[in-house]
């Protein structure tokens, strides 16, 4: 099976917007083992549109538009596909009901505008959409060719993808001829050091294994290909068990798993609890900690202490000692960790204090030093970190080894 | 003067890579007035390759191509420019003695597939690249119709794109002709609504007025084209007064100044100062107004409080309140707020609580329901909301909320 993907926007084409979605969908068509032969982008302008729908009709068995279903004059992506594909739209009356109550329900003023995010292709059917107002679109035509239309924002496009576009294809293609691949998520190892330790398993073209550099961590992707899934997942397999085999504790997680899901996983197996005191990160720590969905099983809370008087006031990091070495200082860092700990009555606390810049820094404490502390009934541990970058690249580092000392801990 | 880009590389085509190149270029060409009609990627495959080609040459100016230039098998991107511009391709001494030394210094062994990099249209130059091997490469037709070549990692791409391309296309169209673009940002109005009231200004060409929704809040994109920078900002200012008048307060800032950096600097010129109590959003909004350089003038902390027990242990939340009207309430958002401004003694106190999701929601108090109050000296405000969307949607739409709410507060 061919497909091709149709990007639909002028802030595209005006490179406001760099498309990651195309690229996402690009993957999951890959793991499909569906052939993607072109992507093309245009902007909301109709000929345009349509000159780009009617080639990648012509060559392909399968065709997805990404943007352009809102509601405004500018979204033109449902009509040129229902001439390409020289099909009708009629309007959906239970969509168009959902619409107003949706309206209703968030107590905005409906506009008959939206009603365009109604209409559905004849031959064809609508995919739901709970993430937002328009749903996609599904086209079939009478020789067999498939249009897809799917929403540009992409907390609405993925959803979509996964729910509906994934299984519509995969039922289409009877699931043959697959690429597959796992991502090994790594903490606390350089990307040199990570890649010096499994060069030799680099070498094979498949399953093949890749290393990328992400903010405090790195990602090896292993990738395989097979003429079936679990051929492809056994390869995986594998060499997924050397790497990990090499590298040890490092590895903490795969794929979409991130470094706050180990550690809320890690946490209610122990049945522990954390709360955290962040100066210099601000609540960032916290907020990764609580995106987990039932983290509130093992974080009662946390406290963020900008001022000098919420260090003393909130978790009882005494005075003089901040008069005495300093806010950011090991010593504050550690009656943080122990202050909240005692606090909130928790296993563990965190204290993090530091200066995340990009103005605050001098020759002795300059931007990017960082004291992280762990404390738990035993004592506690505390690192010095001098961490490079932005002010957001700081707080998420602070935050990464805060987390990746908590988890190393937890390991013990 | 009409471009293409066409995008080699079957890394792109299998989602691997996302391609930030394109809409770097496609963003500078934009600035120098060249209108990009179209963007295709196409994989490592001439057929495919040459359809692309000869399309782009059939319907623009200027082709510009990114990637497959290296001295691999795969790289076929400057045999194909040779054939769709009916050129050919010559050894460059020059290059190949750089090519030979660049690998001398390297103590790599030099093969001669290396040499595929000294290739140079006979119509044509190459664009030096001090920062790899393969340098980029012009065609230039007897028609007038020009193509680009150049090559696909970042750090060589950008360089050759500011060094060579841009001066290069602003010589031939004269320097004249330029697109500039500013970004209204809106908050607490609907993507519909705002194109209601701003519907008979986005009818026009020039400049053009486009919505685009994000979570929580909606951008309008005012784009100008004219002979020279000065008139199409000229345009664009006037344009964005019209906008600004409909929209009023809605209208909180411009480009990447995100709702936090409005709320800061407007709490800056106050004199004011903010703390914040979350329940739901669990630190995120701490997170994000710690963000912002300079935050620590006017926000002295806040609290993460998840359990019941923090609630009334950290800010005061009656432990009666919540046994008798449930954590998730009015009631409970407005002591949180109270709690917090007390506790923290600043000007404003921020209380948040709610059902993120995906578990605890009811028939009563569904997943998505958000309390949201604001206190200050004279009283407290508190907003219901039903946000629909993932968690983290839930969690950052409610964030938005509360800095909206107290952003119009302070503009009162």
């Amino acid at each position: 099976m061919r497909a091709e993907i149709v990007s639909v926007g002028t802030e595209l084409l005006l490179g406001q917007i760099v498309d990651t979605n195309a690229a996402y969908l690009a993957k999951q068509l890959s793991e499909l083992g569906i052939t993607l032969h072109r992507r093309s982008t245009v902007g909301d302008n109709m000929d345009r549109l349509m000159l780009a729908l009617n080639s990648a009709i012509s060559s392909a068995d399968v065709v997805l538009t990404i943007g352009g279903l809102g509601p405004t004059m500018d979204d033109i992506t449902r009509d040129g596909l229902a001439a390409a594909f020289g099909d009708a739209l009629q309007m959906d009356k239970a969509i168009a009901d959902r619409l107003r109550a949706f309206f209703r329900l968030r107590g905005v003023p409906f506009t008959e505008s939206n009603l365009r995010q109604a209409m559905v292709p004849v031959r064809g059917k609508a995919l739901d959409n709970p993430h937002g107002t328009a749903p996609g679109l599904l086209f079939e035509a009478e020789n067999g060719k498939i249009g897809i239309a799917l929403p540009g924002p992409p907390n609405e496009f993925i959803p979509m993808v996964e729910n509906h576009v994934i299984p519509y294809l995969k039922a289409k293609t009877g699931g043959v001829g697959v690429i597959k691949s796992l991502v090994l998520r790594v903490a606390g190892m350089g990307e040199s050091l990570v890649e010096e330790k499994v060069k030799d398993l680099m070498l094979d073209a498949n399953p093949s294994v890749a290393p990328y550099a992400k903010v405090g961590e790195v990602h090896l992707r292993v990738t395989a290909m097979a003429d079936r899934a679990e051929q492809a997942l056994a390869l995986i397999e594998e060499r997924a068990a050397l790497v990990r085999a090499r590298l040890g504790d490092a590895v903490y997680g795969t794929n979409e798993e991130a470094l706050e899901h180990a550690v809320v996983a890690l946490l209610a197996r122990a049945g522990a609890t954390v709360s955290t005191a962040e100066s210099c990160t601000g609540g960032l720590l916290a907020g990764r900690i609580t995106e987990v969905a039932g983290s509130s099983e093992i974080f009662p809370g946390g406290v963020v202490v900008y001022s000098n008087a919420a260090k003393t006031d909130l978790v009882g990091v005494p005075a003089e000692l901040i008069e005495r070495v300093g806010a950011v200082s090991p010593e504050v860092a550690q009656s943080l960790a122990e202050g909240v700990r005692k606090r909130f009555s928790s296993t563990y606390g965190i204290g993090i204090t530091g200066i995340a810049g990009p103005g605050g820094g001098s020759a002795e404490k300059p931007v990017g030093l960082v004291y992280i502390a762990v404390a738990d009934e035993t004592g506690c541990q505390v690192e010095k970190a001098n961490y490079i970058g932005s002010r957001a690249i700081v707080r998420l580092r602070a935050g990464q080894t805060a987390l990746n000392m908590l988890r190393l801990k937890l390991l013990e």
